[in-house]
């Protein structure tokens, strides 16, 4: 545990984590690395997304480029919510325009028999080697988030063979057959805690659980058949000294339960006014959010009204990390972003 | 006007709209007509979407089609929410898989001018035969329901040039060319009105106007920017004896909104617990809704038992029709929608 005494000279996306008081409001944007930079498209022209993930020179470069560039408070690692099952070897692609797409969906327990648990080090040492590399080279001001998909997520991939957007076979597995979906959450949680916590051995400052897709359930099915899962992974990072945050998309149902599920800050997408949406997951919990990235397609005096609208809404309060509601657009144009990093650091 | 003295003997489902007393709860399934019936398979196999629309004989075969196999309390009119706009000679198709692609996205005014005037008897008769000949063939006790397309969810199509995850067009153009994309509603509005006052006169016994992507907007934007026309539609319908029913995805934010805009029923994704759902839309509307259409995939047991959940949150209270909280998958099995229509008769 870092003594209280060294906390006040920590990055200002750490301490808003923790609701300290900070000398601006914190930014970085899901998707930071990624399309929206000619910088990553001339890698991604060379490599596909496995060959950076497993190749620690090319994760770390994705990852700091966005650093460079826009001089965000924090970096995320570049990575993918199907890593760790890349890692043990389950037959998993990740197709051009169309997201991991699976050789052999679960559907039953000997489906799971390719689910062996992780071993970090063995399995996806080029992740560890990336972090290290990613923290030697970062001011330590700005942190490093590590990256992880949480279980329904990652579920609704490996049970429909690949993206979804009805995820029928997901629900049906969940509500027909829950004794194989609460095995599987629960391989997929305790594979996500191993991720995590090798991350943060490695240097990682926070992590960032992605339920991205969450809000496609209705709160009792979530509370029912997800949640347990997504809180093991809280509860077994609870002992490392990092803020632990909790994101999906559409989850304005969810909020509070995303909340109570042991997250210290709770990712909002833009449906939900932030100020409302930190009502619901509790004044006791950060918030990071939650500019429409449809918004950067606008003119500049717009996005400025609308950036300065979402800081309005925060209020001021201790305990805001700016972002978008959702992951920057490929098609963003990224002086749009470093702009907005200006505009919220001034603000 | 229907006389009060004959509306006691009006069908189950016109009432439930109206919040009278009902001897059961109405049910009928948003995409009833569709890929989930072999019979109508068979049709698709022969013949495209638009073939179907410009045929009246055909267009009432497949709107007929539920109705005989599942026994439902309301037929919808097959159509698309593009039908007015292909109808008026705009450069549009309806591709297998993607959904309907335009020619020249609408961006600036001079694009506009690709939107004239609807006028039903001459550009769409195809759409008015089948209204006529399906209400010859319905039984007086199930009601056809009229069908458009609300001007945002329109304009997405429109301006993105086709389906589209994150309408960043849609809302450039929203935001940062604001009287572009009020002409561009406006003008969607009025074609909505005049297609569904058509429809009403050739036979319709109610309108549902379908926003079906609005849960893409926060409830400031959409109050701003989209509500004004839909308002307008319903407002242009208030002389007519029909329920009004409003509905969108993924709304839960804007429930409340999407009343106000005038609508009689308002339409609830399985996102939101029904009882919430209503007292956000006001327990002066009717409401209809709201089973996660994904669960029909699950054993008919965990159906049932979500099916009869969804009954429980309605409370037996007047002012509840039964429906998915989308539109039929098309991979359901069509027998479980039979016994889904059964045992909401009979709860």
């Amino acid at each position: 545990m870092t003594p209280p005494s060294d906390r006040a000279t920590e990055p200002r996306f750490l301490r808003a984590c923790r609701r300290q008081p900070v000398d601006a409001t914190p930014v970085w944007f899901m998707r930071q690395a990624g399309r929206s930079l000619p910088e990553y498209r001339a890698i991604r022209e060379r490599h596909g997304m496995f060959d950076i993930m497993r190749t620690p020179e090319l994760t770390a470069e994705v990852t700091l480029q966005p650093v460079r560039r826009h001089g965000v408070d924090a970096a995320i690692l570049f990575s993918d919510i199907v890593a760790p099952l890349m890692a043990i070897g389950v037959d998993v692609e990740i197709k051009p325009g169309v997201g991991p797409v699976f050789g052999r969906p679960v559907r039953d327990d000997e489906d799971l028999a390719q689910l062996r648990p992780l071993e970090p080090e063995q399995d996806m040492p080029w992740m560890l080697d990336a972090i290290r590399a990613i923290v030697g080279e970062l001011d330590a001001t700005v942190p490093l988030i590590g990256f992880a998909g949480a279980p329904f997520t990652v579920a609704s991939y490996l049970v429909e063979g690949g993206p979804s957007r009805d995820y029928a076979q997901t629900k049906a597995l969940m509500l027909g057959r829950p004794d194989v979906w609460a095995r599987l959450l629960e391989t997929l949680a305790d594979m996500a805690i191993t991720s995590l916590r090798a991350q943060v051995d490695a240097g990682a400052r926070a992590v960032q659980l992605f339920d991205s897709w969450a809000g496609a359930l209705d709160p009792a099915t979530y509370a029912a058949h997800v949640m347990p899962a997504s809180a093991r992974i809280f509860a077994g990072l609870a002992d490392l000294d990092v803020p632990r945050i909790h994101f999906g998309v559409g989850t304005g149902e969810l909020l509070g339960l995303m909340g109570e599920a042991g997250a210290d800050v709770v990712g909002v997408d833009w449906r939900v006014p932030l100020d409302g949406a930190w009502t619901r997951i509790g004044r006791d919990k950060a918030v990071q959010g939650n500019l429409d990235p449809a918004v950067l397609f606008a003119p500049w005096d717009v996005v400025g009204r609308e950036a300065r609208a979402v800081l309005q809404r925060a209020g001021g309060r201790d305990g805001h990390i700016f972002n978008l509601g959702h992951g920057v657009l490929p098609d963003t144009d990224p002086d749009v972003l470093t702009r907005l990093v200006e505009l919220v650091r001034t603000s």
